[in-house]
């Protein structure tokens, strides 16, 4: 359902449903991190009032990781996104929606939609996560889509089918990640404080967390190394900057690190 | 693909079609644990000398949880598994395999199976897994398979499709999974001593954990009591007894419990 691939030969609403797999599809929920913040990625397509997370269809040649990434990118105009799986989500009736009629696609799309068009079967769809930087991302919605923003997990809009739920699992299994994996290389400047990946994990966490244990904790693991350098700030405070130790933090997201924090 | 199912209306070979997902499936693993042993519950289709995993279609009207229950129920005869999703598996030509043939589904069925039949298409399926304490698990093979049985994790048969792989996927997530949530409940007996638990972590871990730092950690969490009786065993030693504090149990399920072992 991207651009380009309008532009080619799918339009899904021809004949998607030669080239498309039935019954299972793909939607991603892309966390954004900036600045004490933790964000993600929707869409309203046109025509409708509620919001969905950028999803869409598996083509018959290519696996659902495959699928999940052509989508994702085609959304977020970034290429090298990490993207997981989470949980798949399948209840009967999971993809009805008093917007989401054969009349409104109709209309969006100028050919007549019947009622038992394919789109409108039973849909089980495989949810995939990923969290990056979000200032670096330009969202490019698609054809279809009206718009395409950043929203706050906090403060999420009226949202279609089970999308609220997608993003409550994949937030839970973000948090989960998190005490197995470190996280935080993609997500802070090369050099950054003590403060700065304290603020990482409470967003993230969405809680706080001692900050002298969790330092000590954090450095227990050797991931992080304590420069020379010192951060010039506002006041009589100069913090001491850090980075990852590339080869200790691939080591520790191979061995699953365990981080109590 | 049940007992029950086939003496009711659905035969899969014949109307199959009309009653389940295309292109979606389920496949259960089932690990059972008895006397320091982690072993994973596997069937034997007639006609194919290699095994595969209890899975099988969703119908139409069932979620993707309620049809992993009811074909690991209809394998096992237990009514109370508590089954989890651990991953969908979703490649081009994953269910491709020299024993899987229109040839074989004629000759065990006795009807004419075209070769586009539905089941050679590209399935995405979603993966459940469990532990239970397999002594109390008969399986139950199903009208189409020539066995079922407990297989050792570490010496398990050839599989069918991508069937090893789903099994290694399962033992990882059920290893992250017990840092998180105390197991133990159905798997030791009512009374236990700290030896029974401590094997049974380090059969699932298949690693060795010092025997007094586990203990403490497992004490802190509050989750075990220790009782007043003692154990009768040969020679010198009467180790004491411990069960679960069932409040304390659920409560750390609820709140994952961080366990370093």
């Amino acid at each position: 359902m991207d651009k380009k691939e309008n532009s080619e030969t799918i339009n899904p609403l021809i004949d998607g449903h030669l080239h498309y797999l039935h019954n299972v599809s793909v939607d991603n929920v892309i966390f954004g991190y900036h600045e004490k913040e933790l964000k993600v990625l929707l869409q309203r397509p046109q025509g409708m009032a509620k919001w969905q997370l950028p999803g869409g269809y598996i083509k018959r040649t290519e696996t659902i990781g495959e699928a999940a990434r052509r989508i994702a990118e085609a959304r977020t105009g970034l290429t090298e996104l990490y993207l997981e799986q989470f949980r798949s989500f399948g209840t009967p009736r999971r993809t009805e929606d008093e917007d989401f009629t054969p009349e409104l696609l109709s209309k969006v799309s100028g050919f007549k939609v019947p009622a038992d068009f394919w789109m409108f079967d039973y849909f089980v769809s495989v949810g995939f996560y990923t969290l990056t930087e979000f200032s670096r991302v330009k969202p490019n919605g698609d054809f279809y889509m009206e718009e395409c923003e950043w929203w706050p997990v906090s403060e999420l809009p009226e949202m279609v089918f089970d999308h609220l739920e997608m993003i409550k699992e994949a937030l839970k299994t973000l948090r989960v990640h998190i005490y197995h994996h470190p996280i935080g290389y993609e997500l802070l400047p090369e050099k950054f404080t003590l403060q700065d990946i304290h603020a990482l994990y409470e967003t993230i966490l969405d809680r706080k967390l001692d900050s002298r244990n969790f330092t000590k904790k954090l450095l227990t693991t050797g991931i992080i190394i304590k420069l020379g350098e010192q951060k010039k700030m506002k006041g009589h405070r100069y913090p001491f900057l850090y980075m990852f130790d590339k080869d200790k933090y691939e080591n520790a997201l191979k061995e699953m690190m365990v981080l109590v924090v």
